[in-house]
């Protein structure tokens, strides 16, 4: 009985949709909402609500929510914090029921804030109404085409990831670092804001059983109602991996959050444990999750810890070792007969192949291409290995080699992650990035991040067999 | 009597130069040492011996040692293992008494180059010559524009932080990474290889004394002399950082170690404690190595661990927090009452200024330039503050905002460092880099880059301080 009343699918796919509050001024949020929604190409009926009338971004505006045709099935409101709860009623009253409210000032602020937040309150129970927010960034529905921030985003690009946070910039200013600097996208996400209704719990129980969504990141500052949450997790993990960053583990971390979205930190020694035992595989590193995003949306997990590398450097082999053995919690196991057998083949005889793989003697003699390429070959069909990451070295001399072997060893091993790497020279590690990550193969710019990240996600595969072998455990 | 007998100077300034194996053809090793010491300015006399003479890049070619009219400081010697021993002693037939050997094939790889360098031990007692290598990348002195790497490097810039590395590509590829994708250089470094002769505790202890010299980063995967290397380095720690980053810590790491360099890793166990009572800094990651570089390189030593940072998003602040507090021994003071109305002052009164700053509403209100400008200025002048970490929001809104009040506080604050690290807009960031970096202040892609980095430096800075309260102490 974890299922949740229904909702969360509105919010996600609403077929009509108004903005209160839209602006003709370039630079407002109420313009902004507008432009994003338009940007993403949303295909529903949009309606713009705003005393003056007139068009904004060529579409005629409506006076007032009566004015409108209908009752949408999504308002998103983008007016003062005092104004949101008559707005609330009015569009309760032409039928609204789903609403996403973008104004700060209440709670998070001060006690007049408060004292707002506590009228909005009354009008969200009096009208029964749902609400997202206050104090969000808005929430993004990418299968739907449809977004409710109101920061500049532009086109946001489809992916099978979802991403709930607590809080507005955290939120969009990532989204704008993987719309600009990354090559995958999101499905749904979600600012939750001040929580007033829809909270974390809900939204994840909505994504537990959601076909776009393959893995749910979060960031928390507090758990509204902690033990549904380990409830709905404990579900959710039985089918995809869920990853939590939580702020606040620190008393000063958690004194920073009251400040911001009005949440007491949760004790965290309490729920750490409860959380792992759902399931919930958690990050200390914001970057993690910008990382594991990647990994998640460009790779199918890893099946396991045991990884395979190859580098050019035996140093870096060295080093790398010590990270996956010491510290990551990854195996760098002997390799099968015949795949030892294999890399001798391509290598000079004074080199003994071995896991992990000293390719630079390989790529002198067979070149980049040819030793990096038979290598993995022969890594990938190993049985004793989860997934392999190839350190690539681009410098003056090698350039960017053709890499196109890559992507087809992707496709010819879909269920084992590779993740590449690079060393040598900036403009041709960025030139990697370009050619391979549009191709499905996520690079990583420090040769440690690609460890990390399977890190992760081993444990998020050890926490989902462990959820379904055991399905009434805890 | 940590002293030790003269000769890194030579190595180093060396005021001629031969290079034995010197070659025609464009790709091989002997023509890009050559193309090397050209790229670099190097002032000194530069000799070029090859059996066939001619001409190579311009430079008249000796067609054998005993025919150079005066025996050269430094002798580069780039044949096949093989040749080596019979080039040391013809050229120290001639009087060269300095060698830098770049041949691999000897103990790291098989019996025979186990032999091989036997006979080359045997040559050097015989000739009392100093050998650096064999199976170096090289070395190189910036100060003395002079560089015997026979990797493409092209010019390497000027630093004041030196480099002392194990390994060959490990080097020339950070190297690479360095002058491709950064902004500082480097003052010396050395690929030491097998060790026959000079061997990390000789470098350090010429480091610890060379005025050109700051700080050492040094990668080892073994120690050839323990406990003279732990003396020293108690020595040099008093005067300026000393970080150590360790391959071969786990068994299999040391396994790796064992098929590239031919060294055993030294027993992590054993030197740990040793190394940090010597005021050894241990890092666990290469790329912490590249940071702490980095930082060394454009800012001063942070006094102590009490940072400050100012970011757009609340949620970040929580993190950083987290981050500083759990799990790196960074503090994340209150700051003085003054400094606190100074920062309210800038800021909309509904946010309660503090340390961690909450910069979003005052950049809202007074542009980002204004907002982060003011409140630097209080937090830098602020005695409870040893370092500053502005997190610049960098969108299609601000694009990249003037940054030179930045340069102007490090200005008027030299003894307190700033990291800059930035969110949003992947082409702000980098364009953010290329504005700041070349002024001296340096960036950091990742939100959690620079702390880490202060993090190290930090611990460099009480290893100092003690070495220099209790100079007799362990």
């Amino acid at each position: 009985m974890t299922k949740m009343p229904d909702g969360m699918k509105t919010f996600f796919e609403p077929e009509s949709v108004v903005v209160v509050g839209a602006s003709a001024t370039q630079g407002k949020p109420g313009n902004d909402a507008v432009r994003n929604i338009l940007a993403n190409g949303y295909r529903g009926r949009l309606y713009l609500v705003n005393p003056r009338g007139g068009q904004i971004l060529g579409i005629g505006v409506h006076r007032s929510v009566q004015e409108l045709p209908e009752a949408a099935d999504l308002a998103v409101i983008i007016l003062p914090a005092a104004d949101n709860a008559r707005a609330i009623r009015e569009c309760a009253a032409k039928g609204i029921r789903f609403f996403v409210l973008a104004a700060g000032g209440f709670s998070e602020v001060d006690e007049q804030g408060a004292a707002l937040q506590k009228e909005l309150a009354r009008a969200v129970s009096e009208t029964g109404v749902r609400v997202i927010g206050p104090n969000t960034s808005g929430h993004t529905s990418t299968p739907y085409r449809f977004t409710s921030s109101f920061f500049p985003l532009g086109k946001i690009p489809r992916g099978r990831v979802s991403y709930v946070t607590q809080t507005g910039n955290f939120a969009t200013h990532t989204m704008r670092y993987i719309i600009t600097g990354e090559h995958f996208g999101l499905a749904r996400f979600v600012g939750l804001g001040n929580k007033l209704d829809v909270d974390e719990t809900e939204v994840l129980d909505f994504l537990a059983d959601d076909p776009e969504t393959t893995a749910v990141l979060m960031y928390l500052e507090s758990l509204k109602r902690p033990r549904l949450f380990v409830e709905v997790a404990r579900r959710a993990t039985k089918s995809k991996p869920v990853i939590l960053l939580k702020g606040g583990c620190t008393k000063e971390g958690a004194r920073a959050a009251v400040a911001h979205t009005a949440a007491m930190a949760s004790d965290d020694r309490i729920i750490d444990g409860a959380l792992r035992q759902a399931g919930v595989t958690r990050v200390w590193d914001y970057t993690h999750l910008i990382w594991a995003a990647k990994g998640l949306s460009m790779m199918p997990l890893p099946k396991g810890p045991r990884v395979s590398f190859l580098a050019p450097s035996g140093a870096m082999l060295v080093v790398l070792t010590d990270l996956c053995r010491d510290r990551l919690g990854l195996e760098v196991p002997e390799v099968e007969e015949k795949t030892r057998r294999r890399l001798q083949e391509i290598s000079p005889p004074y080199i003994r192949m071995r896991n992990p793989v000293d390719i630079w003697a390989s790529a002198v003699v067979h070149g980049v291409e040819y030793a990096y390429r038979e290598a993995m070959e022969a890594l990938l069909s190993d049985p004793n290995i989860d997934a392999v990451v190839p350190v690539l070295m681009l410098t003056e001399d090698t350039g960017v080699p053709p890499l196109d072997f890559l992507v087809d060893l992707a496709k010819r091993h879909p269920e084992k992650p590779i993740y590449a790497t690079f060393s040598g020279d900036k403009r041709y590690m960025d030139e990697g990035k370009a050619f391979l990550e549009p191709q499905g193969i996520p690079t990583f710019p420090m040769i440690e991040e690609p460890f990390h990240t399977l890190s992760i996600l081993v444990r998020c595969q050890k926490a989902m067999v462990r959820g379904q072998r055991f399905p009434g455990a805890a």
